[in-house]
């Protein structure tokens, strides 16, 4: 086929091009310690099964720790030649023993139940990690929670000044969200507790296995059901990166508030130097680059569910090649969350509150008002419109004289309904304290939300 | 501003076009039985606390079952002025008991916890009903699975022929998938069962309320705890789109299969005429539609998810107009996935399977090959890869006489390693059955297989 | 298959389930217009070939006027029956003109082609549509920036302050995005501009026709050259999806940017009370709603994006019924995106600039620290970093004293290399306008980016 | 803050995990040569407007050209502490030719614009490299068309065999998808021919600067004309992502339908054992790994579309880090389109078509019965509905006799319209060339077609 003007150029496919194209070793050679743990605990499980005999699993065992090591310290050629971690480390590990019993581990498996067990462990390792990493989270939330229960700032909704609260109440409520999270986090660990290893090419074996066996010395429950399911399914992979998405929801929610927060229109709270960039000559600029960088990520670890979503989409079983590109995805989202996550702490932890300012920006918007117009109705019995008719004056009166309504030094002047104790009313501190709902923003409400935290996050 | 060009053709807005973009009635009057249920629930709280007399609570009930029966009946004028369901609901219930008392039902909650709230009770019920309908479509593949365990077919990997299985075992790892599907939905049915009634705009309320009767009058286990995280939470929302999206993964999958086992080069399964098209003019053309229906709709259902998880990207806290856009994609992808289970469950009861054309596919590709080998290093015990070299003259024997190694009559005179006893190796059932290993493809196992599902559908 | 628990309640499909699953009328009527003007332009074509007579032709013609003028008043009875708009129209048409002739239309086209031209049309005129939307929103971005030329406001990078621009300024960045978006519509409308009318079922006719003249008589540059393709690409519909995706980036943008603005912490802009909800007790109070939503169906117009492609994916030629998912998304992405460009444009020409305040803001953040240094460098020939040297003192002497640079008033007694003409260079304006380069933010150019984009809208 | 059960473990931020995490070196040093391209165009223009003089040019050009031949070489060392390659190219620039010379040429620009104009060059690169790479591969396509315009093959809708087509004309239709691809890209490439280099910061500069200059000398029409646009804007990106979606739109139904056509059941073509990959035991098995790889990579792709689009959602003006996250993505995207070209390329080049194979499928669904329906009508007058009649009674003796219509010796003594010269539509090739319609599958059909592809991609 002739091709004056372009070809050479571009299209000879090399066979260096095309081993890299089929092989996932530069991927999955991450799942190295994976392969290792489960080739131990499938050797094992044949020794206890009569199908290997004590020499071989002492030689296995023996040949595998020594690949493990020669990884782990860097003396181990990976080659392309070899495609996986699986066929490398088998390679490697008969070069050591012999083939005779090396080829043997690979009794009563293929790779694909193998590829499934690995990648399988590796998921239900990075849920634990991701768990305590929100734990510590959850944990510098209730620090400045107990610090901030009496500094006073604005709510918003809309973006708009909405009521009083106090800072601890709005940080707590990204503590449940992480503590949400958590509980998501797992209930994909029960999902992903049932091993794929021993469903070889996808209908089992004609070896008398025994799978509960292997699955427990994993650490799994039990194992699959069904073999075929067993190598085709990836639902675990898309239970992580969905649980990592809506975590990013709530941190880029997160992010985007402190980076409100200290904008210098806010001016709520100051990122520590450590967390921002400045500028040579601007001494009080602080971009707030970690908090960017996280929101910005929420596009990767949704990106990667979406591929893996689409991967998945009408693939017949059982294992097919397409599946090979489970593993990138996953191994970037976990390791953006983990990264994300740990940063993000230790930036709370360092990160100044300005009460002083907090408090000057609740006297912007009248966020009285609502309280005001509750205890008309509720103390004096007024009815609801006729109450609101009479906020409405004092709220006509403040905007006369230019002021917020928490100002006003005497309310009886402008509507005879009001008492002295109703100046009270116009306190901040009592606004918040008035609060007598469950999960409100009082003061005691907020240590039943500590303790609430606490609890859990002694508990398991 | 002058614009001669284009100016009146498209630009001015109307009030009705402005209208219609803010209000969400016509999406969310769905929601009427929920926002009525809450109501009651709401009405009842305040009666048992005090805010209410039994004077009161009465008229609101009555007026609230009056209201349901006139939407139930049609006779609710839906008016798209009153922007959502709730005012359209309150303003009904002001006009029939008068707004003293109908005002009052607006105590302690806002349109913040309301509508979070009867939009969690929506994605409870859809969980449910999700979960009755898998369970559904179980019953139906165990009753194929229970029919065919003898019914022999190749397993595919890579589209390619594997190893002889039974239609039931490959029926049954379908029956897995969605059983892991109702344990995700029970999942976020628990993660959903905290009830944000209460949480007001989104700092509490001053009034003494019970936020833990109204949650257990709604069937909810308890409230939520930190009232912002109340109001600006949707969670539960995306929780539900995604496992509606891994439902359409595993369906998708399971109607590519469909149809290719119903085109003429597989032809191993007759879809009913119910659920098919065909020509006037060529009576054997069956489209498969529905499942081509379904596997399509797996777009929808993934758009559904991707889109909340947008919205939701760095919103600030508490409650934003934004979060409007919350619900037509679930209401979408419920509507989705309840029709396409029920038809697809339907489909499939009637769906026929023609075994002779499964068992003759086992006829091409040597399927036996991997059974030979693994014959010879367990009873003869031959290395491995002379056992290999051994089955790879039978496989050139074979293909040089053109037919299938299951064809073989003789297998001695090709290697005399072969005896009489090998010749049994040569067959299908057999093989099948030879499968000693938990959740392989032996009759045996798919005994048990079914057996693993009936118990989990008679446990709850 | 006994199923006490559950069954009856869901599974039992209906026939009427069925048809609606299957249908898709209520969906495609919308097109019902492009339908008859295809079927108009086919039967023409037909005539001119000699395949109908004209008799035939007048019939078609006058019936299909008849049956669109029967839809666009009301009169026409969908029936699901019918399945979709093309049989529902061609079904009505033999009623009128009987069905030997009315039988004729379909001659020489299928279901497959019609339902591509139809909806082909469809996603032209709607990205004709876009781009008069987009148009008008430039007219009044221009408008604004003609009249706050001078309007002082501090640009933002990481949402800190940075340098001095004008109002002008920032909203001319909008008018480029939106320029540039048209040119993407133009860009798909080019692409969009063949005609896949004649390619039957897949694979043409046995009818001599003329496609072109079809194609010219629907506005079609030409006949798409390959029928299979004809019938398969949906690559129109994708294009448009992606259009508006861009388009929501970008307007997403701008109204995350005015809701900053309207807070009361930024305080720049007042949304006009049309556009906007407040409080009947606080006055003040303005949520942004329109801004809000619009950001919020970013999420919807993204969605349907992945959506199609999805359901595209792995898609086997010719016609498969997944396409059939192809409208509601594009329907719905088009509806969203006309409203919301109508209504921002509207509350656009409506929203009011608070100069003072953006002057104000400038005051905050030594914005001409970069400006100074710039002049010491560029005018005094100071190297670089000696003249960030002495601009930090500068800096140090105002932070020192509580004030902005841009308030000191005598430079010398900080650095004698300041001579009086240096204190030029501490005033907004001046800095503005000293800004010499291309599609800077100095008043001469700013009028020729306005003069730009006038030109841009004259040309066609 | 006390943390004993947790802390230490996972949240101690490491200085050098900080660095890391802010650091885009490791991404962005592929932009080594765009970078370097990009200064040497900004030095030439500042030499050129007399910003600096003939020396400083020199020496620049000397030091960037060292710093280039050092990178190439493997010399260059990337240190962390550089934070991307804008600043490590500048600090070895430094060293190499002096802080004092080499500090100038980061005069009126900034690494915003600096950063813009790196990655849109490389985007405007790799939308030419796509082209070249989608022409090769049209290419392989016609010379497959060429060879196969008489190997007759069933068309499918719905996977079910509908009218006999030629190999050529279902080949050509990928080629139509990939002509459209390369016109989408080219649009792209007209969309992202104005440079942002100059926009600096995102005001521009007090420098008298020639941004037409240096937009000319790096290959743009012209610069960018508003400068805020010009740091934020990314539409470039994302055209480009989204290019490469819908290539993998058409990739993955290409490879879809290979994975079909080699299976066994379909057995219409063989893939190269270079690009499968096979079972020592079975010699025939081969699986079409490439293919599904480049079906599952469709994941991916659009998976990094969806993640800009979230990324840039919302994003307030000018610059902010988020968009730090914006190459990755692409460069992830471009490398897997231009492997997945190549290869696919290379294999179709080596793909073995099956005639005899494709010809027998023919003889499988009574695919002439529409033709002979047809042949009725035009000739014999016949009225359509009285033609599917007749039709459907010989389609009833075939199936009677459990032939295919094609296989009919007499139609007369089925029905006695039928004449000799019916007997010539039961033929698949007459069928075939019968077909007139512009863009059909006749061979003289296939061969304007062909002629079109040439002339395509001679033009350009």
């Amino acid at each position: 086929m002739k091709n004056q003007m372009w070809s050479g150029r571009f299209s000879g496919v090399s066979d260096e091009l095309l081993k890299e194209f089929n092989a996932s070793l530069n991927i999955d050679k991450e799942l190295f310690k994976q392969d290792i743990k489960g080739s131990i605990a499938h050797a094992s499980m044949l020794k206890h099964c009569g199908i290997l005999n004590q020499n071989e699993l002492d030689a296995i065992l023996k040949g595998l720790k020594q690949v493990k090591s020669e990884i782990q310290n860097g003396d181990f050629v990976f080659n392309i030649d070899d495609e996986d971690i699986h066929m490398a480390v088998e390679k490697r590990l008969s070069e050591i023993i012999g083939k005779e019993i090396g080829g043997k581990l690979h009794t009563a498996r293929s790779r694909n139940d193998q590829v499934a067990t690995d990648f399988k462990l590796f998921v239900k390792e990075s849920l634990l990690e991701l768990e305590l990493l929100l734990k510590e989270l959850i944990l510098t939330l209730i620090a400045h929670a107990k610090e901030h229960k009496k500094s006073i700032m604005p709510s918003f909704t809309h973006l708009q000044h909405a009521q009083p609260i106090s800072f601890s109440f709005w940080i707590l409520s990204y503590a449940f969200m992480f503590k949400r999270d958590i509980l998501r986090l797992r209930n994909s660990l029960e999902l992903a507790d049932e091993c794929p290893l021993g469903s070889c090419a996808c209908a089992g074996t004609s070896y008398k296995t025994d799978r509960a066996l292997s699955a427990n010395l994993l650490g799994f429950k039990k194992p699959m059901q069904n073999a075929m399911d067993g190598v085709s399914d990836r639902d675990f992979a898309l239970d992580l990166l969905y649980d990592i998405a809506v975590i990013f929801t709530h941190t880029s929610r997160l992010c985007e508030e402190l980076i409100l927060f200290s904008s210098s229109e806010f001016n709520f709270i100051a990122i520590s130097d450590s967390f921002s960039t400045g500028s040579s000559i601007m001494p009080q600029k602080k971009n707030p680059d970690v908090c960017e960088l996280i929101r910005g990520k929420t596009g990767r670890v949704y990106g990667n569910l979406i591929a893996l979503l689409t991967t998945m989409k009408a693939l017949p079983l059982a294992y097919n090649k397409d599946m090979q590109e489970d593993k990138e995805g996953v191994f970037d989202s976990v390791k953006t969350a983990k990264k994300s996550l740990i940063i993000l702490n230790a930036m709370l932890k360092e990160m100044q509150v300005k009460k002083e300012n907090l408090l000057k920006a609740c006297q912007n918007g009248h966020l009285l008002a609502t309280d005001l117009a509750d205890y008309l109705v509720r103390e004096k019995n007024i009815p609801f419109r006729e109450a609101h008719f009479i906020v409405g004056k004092v709220v006509a009166y403040a905007e006369n004289k230019g002021i917020d309504i928490s100002e006003i030094e005497n309310l009886t002047e402008i509507d005879n309904v009001f008492d002295k104790e109703a100046m009270k009313i116009l306190d901040f501190e009592h606004s918040l304290n008035s609060k007598q709902s469950e999960g409100s923003s009082s003061i005691s409400s907020i240590e039943k939300q500590i303790e609430n935290l606490e609890d859990f996050l002694k508990a398991k």
